[in-house]
């Protein structure tokens, strides 16, 4: 089951009065983190999976990039992606994430922004980059962070005054589907722990190379001051790993 | 600061009595895997931080480790350690972890069992661990998990019959001290991200090699009933990395 919510009007309505959705990377509280993860992409080729706007392969190509494939299931985010783009060296495929089917080693990076959390084969998707990559090529994804995930919630603990109180946990080790109410409801994602993270890219033949869990800028809380709770508890999970040689 | 709380008579006594000082690590649920991370131990240098009675110690021992020593800043430990010990191939050593002093390459593994949370200066033994260790050696430990550490309560947050409700979590990215009250008062612990226990090893010149956050098995669960909660949050991180050759 693949699941489209993107092309949902109510979703995409939502969806699209984001910031992020508006102001693009520079709205992205974790984009600095994740930006330092990636490789210098110049002469590069760079697949984006899950590239929603194409905000990522616009600054893949502003840094250089040889050529950028876009992936995105979502049929509406994909005719904003085009319209936004004028660069022949990118190119947009409309594809289910589980179902790329690309060349051995036709990429050295592939990047993924909130994305993977959506998918339930995980092992599928590292396997498939891995296959796409040249040897030493670069793979860097963010997800959900498995503390916010974890429950369907997917909110704080409130005191009775309305505050948040805490973050609460439960059911961290019951990995699988999580029916949540993001922007609309039933709004399908997969829960997976750290370790099931971090483990199947190193059995599918990566070597991690950083993980990070972001926090805002000391510059962007004191321009926002509600994003102080983002100390509180992470929301992202940032890996970068690259294709083993040995 | 290094703290000696193993050697405070109440925090002692109440150790003393836990399962896993009475019956060592067969009462200790993580035990299985954090077994599993360890390498073939057969002919190798041991080396165990934080080894209190000496349990990870006679264990490499059974596995025909070469030698074993084991360090840890607790008299009273080293001293059960001592009385439960006899065999030549195992030194003691009475010391913080963070004084270790030992030669380049002296060791082919490194083992530390929930020690390092109690360790202000991380990345300190990380280097003194890298320096101590051969080319390809092999460092295995596990901590009190970020999840667990946070909080200075350590504990579930409950509902008004007394039920664990959710594990709360807060101040997940304010790494540092916490004065907890685990078995006595004012248990010193130093509470670190995910992020931070592996991009250390990482920076370090570290190959991470498996990270786990291990559920106790149906077995246990089945014994041991108040066990299913730990599927409501990992307690424990474990990580397990190589000394790189690159």
């Amino acid at each position: 089951m693949k699941q489209n919510k993107y092309d949902d009007p109510v979703f995409f309505a939502k969806y699209s009065g984001m910031p992020r959705s508006q102001y693009g990377l520079a709205a992205a509280g974790e984009w600095p983190t994740l930006r330092a993860m990636l490789p210098d992409l110049k002469d590069k080729r760079v697949l984006d999976l899950g590239c929603g706007y194409g905000w990522h392969c616009r600054y893949a190509r502003e840094q250089q990039a040889r050529s950028v494939v876009g992936v995105d299931i979502s049929e509406k985010m994909l005719e904003r992606a085009v319209a936004d783009t004028d660069d022949a060296a990118i190119t947009y495929q409309r594809s289910a994430i589980e179902d790329i089917n690309f060349d051995a080693e036709e990429f050295d990076v592939v990047f993924s922004s909130l994305a993977l959390h959506y998918i339930e084969d995980y092992a599928e998707v590292c396997r498939k980059v891995w296959h796409s990559l040249v040897p030493g090529g670069a793979f860097v994804f963010s997800v959900e962070h498995p503390i916010f995930s974890t429950r369907e919630a997917q909110d704080w603990y409130y005191d009775e005054h309305g505050r948040p109180l805490h973050w609460p946990v439960d059911n961290y080790q019951v990995e699988g589907i999580r029916h949540t109410s993001w922007l609309a409801d039933d709004v399908v994602k997969y829960h997976r722990n750290v370790a099931t993270y971090v483990n199947t890219l190193l059995d599918t033949g990566f070597r991690l190379t950083r993980l990070a869990e972001p926090v805002p800028s000391a510059e962007a809380m004191r321009e926002m001051p509600f994003l102080e709770d983002e100390v509180r508890r992470p929301i992202f999970l940032l890996l970068a790993a690259v294709k083993d040689t040995k």
